[in-house]
């Protein structure tokens, strides 16, 4: 006789506690040395929406950064993946309203201009400034409201909780709300060291990210060499932003940066040094808490849902078995429509191609016990209806194969993304 | 300077004269010696719905048959599977209603015990009798719809196109029209002789079949072997059915079944007779019209959309750009907006892990090039608007890369399919 308890899930590191960090106020700007600004410079038409961030730190510091693997990668990604290889930035210069793709070699041209002009405006060398964009995809980018706005935007720049506020704001697309995320904890064995983690990120179309999400700028004060931000940051992000659908469509502009200034005083902080742990939990805590906001502001969304996948043969397997759920629009529909058809949940668990026996599967269904051993339980539609009042929809699938396990975030299907999304560009 | 001129793509098949055959009228009753039957048994509450459909040859003959790859596959495919691979069958019973999928020892009991009336009914051996089913998932199937279904199906039995017709109306779920197909055809070097390929499907939702559609039921009266049969079914069901995507979702219950019944007289027509070339393009042709029409009848669609991809390294590559696309969200709600935001079809191309170099990439949307080498050319919006009310929108991606190609059928994803699977089960 299967056993009817509920599905046993790895826990999250979405507790900060738990690493002993909490949060604090200040955004991208609670890491000392960085300041933000966010204003309108016209790549949108209405006077009254930001569409232009600039984060810059006090002096040259490390960076670490993960970009895109689309194929048709932007313009400003090709540009800021060959400079962020050299682990060193000032400032990253961000826009909506143009995605800067498919514009080939004059897109780049433009990329390249805008990051001449921060740098000139900051005084600081061109290959020290990073640049993202995002907006519509095929159409050429104006260099014009680079030419009014960066300065206005330098002038604006200020270490400020506002100013982060403003820049998180000016890189909104589809998103109803910004997203921000900052943190706060003591390092340092021998002298304590108060240091801080910030960001902020947009997302919330074309999302299913691959290395990277849609525009993410991180910030920390901690003395971090480069080599340990992109060991932390990659790894942070391959646990979080890529763990992230809202529509399966993985977007040309993703961008995620780290900017390490080291303002928080103390020694450099390498991979082996004993205060790497726990700033790496904290960089990995701010992308979840970053990803579930972009999950749960998924275009139309009105559910946050986490897919787990526990017992598969590999993290492989259990990653596109996850995925395969969290990607399908009958499973997304149901949640919609408060239909505890987790049926449709089987069915794609089944479709990708990841071997397992029918008979040996678990599921539940708003934490509650479905399928067990391959046979359906019965199910109480009443409290199925009850827990789908919830704002967080959870599954749980155990494959029966192995010990390996996955955690995708995603969203519900609703008429909201097809009404959002049927006049885009109108 | 690269050229303007559309993307070249291969030519279709659809028009049946090409290989020497006409459409005629009959449905799967058009090949001779077969008979069908659709009926309301009690699957469905309501008694004006047919949800019983039941084909049947005069004899026993030659069958072939492909399945779903889902790891949850139905009762009845499990049934249906062993017993096809003998290459003989005398019938087909399929339900709607209810999928008989994700229930375990006591599903496959209940689809064994449906075979078994049909056989006694029939007086035919049960391992002769096909099922197939399809409706919601992981709800016990009851075998008292069978029990007082299957004679009156026995009874209502004939070889008439109307009889076809309620076949075809009883495997409907959401699907909003029935899908039929009739060929007629000469053959024979020797002697002529006139054969018909005939068949029935049903699919709408939960459409991306992996070896098959959701239901299909195709007939001859050409006198091909077993093993002929088989060689042409997976050859037309490998470029048709399973190049249809219209949500992505592969069903647990995808089955496509092709009896031979051999009516038409004649010698046997085996994978080397100089007969099979025309009878496997005849078909092909039947599977390629009944998989349009799935496309066509996405559920809540208003587009059939076909995407070309050519230039590619291998096969496999155009297959995986053509249904990146054909399955990206954020293309298939802009063409349901009547939005040309071809730079989607860029991202989905790009995002899918094949490579290419975006440079070398073309574009064509609704026939009009807009992108070439990665440029984007100028588009008149008002020219697209005109091409949208088109009920059928062509999608051609030149990857530049070698000599492959592949074309996925499709539809837009519309409020429509929100509304008809946020309460499918209510």
């Amino acid at each position: 006789m299967p056993s009817h308890d509920p599905i046993c899930v790895p826990p999250s590191i979405t507790d900060p506690a738990s690493f002993g960090f909490h949060s604090c106020p200040g955004g991208i700007c609670a890491a000392q040395g960085i300041s933000a600004a966010g204003i309108h410079a016209g790549f949108r038409a209405d006077p009254n929406r930001k569409d232009l961030a600039l984060v810059a730190a006090d002096a040259t510091c490390a960076c670490a950064a993960t970009f895109t693997k689309n194929q048709f990668c932007a313009a400003p990604v090709q540009v800021s993946r060959e400079r962020a290889a050299t682990g060193r930035a000032r400032a990253v210069i961000l826009n909506s309203g143009n995605a800067n793709a498919s514009t080939g070699e004059p897109g780049v041209r433009c990329a390249l201009a805008s990051a001449k002009l921060v740098a000139d405006a900051l005084g600081c060398a061109e290959q020290e400034v990073l640049v993202a964009s995002t907006g519509v995809i095929g159409v050429q980018m104006p260099l014009e409201p680079y030419i009014t706005g960066v300065p206005e935007a330098v002038s604006a720049l200020a270490p400020t909780a506002e100013a982060a506020h403003d820049a998180a704001r000016a890189v909104m697309t589809t998103d109803t709300v910004s997203k921000e995320v900052s943190l706060e904890g003591t390092i340092g064995h021998d002298e304590p060291i108060t240091v801080h983690v910030g960001g902020f990120v947009k997302g919330s179309g074309m999302i299913m990210p691959n290395m990277a999400t849609m525009l993410c700028v991180l910030a920390t004060d901690a003395p971090l060499t480069a080599e340990a931000a992109q060991c932390a940051l990659s790894a942070a992000v391959s646990q979080t932003f890529n763990k992230v659908t809202v529509d399966s469509d993985t977007s040309t502009n993703d961008t995620c940066i780290l900017l390490a200034t080291g303002a928080a005083g103390g020694p450099a902080i390498g991979v082996d040094s004993p205060d790497f742990p726990a700033l790496s939990a904290a960089i990995r805590c701010a992308c979840e808490n970053l990803a579930r906001k972009i999950a749960a502001d998924g275009e139309g969304a009105t559910k946050l849902v986490t897919v787990d996948v526990v017992g598969a043969a590999t993290d492989e397997d259990a990653d596109t078995v996850a995925r395969s759920i969290a990607n399908s629009p009958l499973v997304k529909t149901a949640i919609f429509g408060h239909d505890a058809n987790w049926g449709r949940v089987a069915g794609a668990a089944g479709k990708c191609g990841v071997p397992f026996d029918q008979y040996q599967v678990d599921i539940d269904f708003l934490g509650v016990p479905v399928l067990r051993a391959g046979l359906p339980l019965p199910m109480d539609e009443q409290d199925m209806l009850r827990r789908f009042e919830e704002p967080e929809i959870a599954i749980a699938v155990n494959l029966g194969v192995g010990d390996c396990s996955a955690r995708i975030w995603t969203c519900d299907l609703t008429h909201d993304y097809v009404t959002i999304n049927g006049d885009y560009r109108t």
